[in-house]
């Protein structure tokens, strides 16, 4: 009977393997960014679920965005490590660089490669929320760079301070 | 006149700044793999267009995959270093991994950490190409085991060899 009993034992072993389809659903969301006072107020409709976090994943965020009409992604910024890079799903987002405006309709994409000191964002000036998948490298040494604001995130400090380094809290 | 030149000088300098959207339609498209035979066969009709290294992008690849009716995306496998994630656009896909078989369709998502000895892949079993982004880390030292079949990619050498090392080609 050894080969029926090696057969259950790989059958509960099965039943025990992780699925590694994400459930969406039940990935919590949240809302806003944690830039200090004003900063923060531009992005505070925006929602992240970081789809690679609830999957396991450490070196590469997946971040399932929601971006209402009126909102940004984020302060304008760039970093010296991370790399990242943005996918539209749906609805309808103006990016914004030194290079000017181009619009990122559902399928349309752009990459914003390490190091490179030309700050994005993106901002929604459609009526309906935009959607879109936002990937990027996580860098424990990595240092983000504001291009529009005196604000400054690095490896030297656990929370963002001014440009000259003093903390905002 | 100072300023005047320097704001002429300012929009010269944007003009020539890259602008980040990716122009996918001139992304080239890679068919099939680069498996020793016969493994390349299920493979032989994916396409990718490699869009995070079309936008510069080095520490993690984006790919635009198209699998047609019948296509596998690759050969079971697992990394020991590189993460995964796969993120359906449309169509539908089935994964497979040791914990059984799960349908991916438009808007489902999977994660593979690394380092997790479970070997996955997707085979479309549907009726039209399911088109999906698969998004993974770059990592010189990665080793890709395969789980089905005598076939083994390690940083010791640049080409695909059986399990024992031998070479295939």
């Amino acid at each position: 009977m050894a080969i029926r009993h090696g057969g259950t034992m790989k059958a509960t072993f099965l039943l025990e393997q992780a699925m590694p389809k994400i459930d969406i659903a039940n990935v919590p969301e949240r809302q806003g960014s944690d830039y200090p006072a004003p900063y923060g107020q531009p992005v505070s409709a925006r929602i992240r679920q970081a789809l690679g976090r609830a999957g396991g994943l450490t070196d590469v965020g997946v971040n399932l965005m929601h971006l209402p009409a009126g909102s940004w992604s984020s302060q304008r910024h760039w970093h010296t490590r991370e790399e990242e890079f943005v996918y539209v799903l749906s609805g309808e987002l103006t990016l914004l660089t030194d290079a000017g405006e181009q619009p990122l309709r559902a399928g349309d994409c752009a990459a914003f490669p390490k190091n490179v000191p030309d700050g994005h964002h993106m901002i929604n000036r459609g009526e309906v929320t935009a959607v879109y998948l936002d990937i990027g490298t996580r860098c424990a040494d990595d240092t983000c760079n504001y291009s529009d604001i005196d604000l400054h995130l690095g490896p030297e400090a656990a929370d963002y301070s001014h440009k000259d380094g003093k903390a905002y809290r």
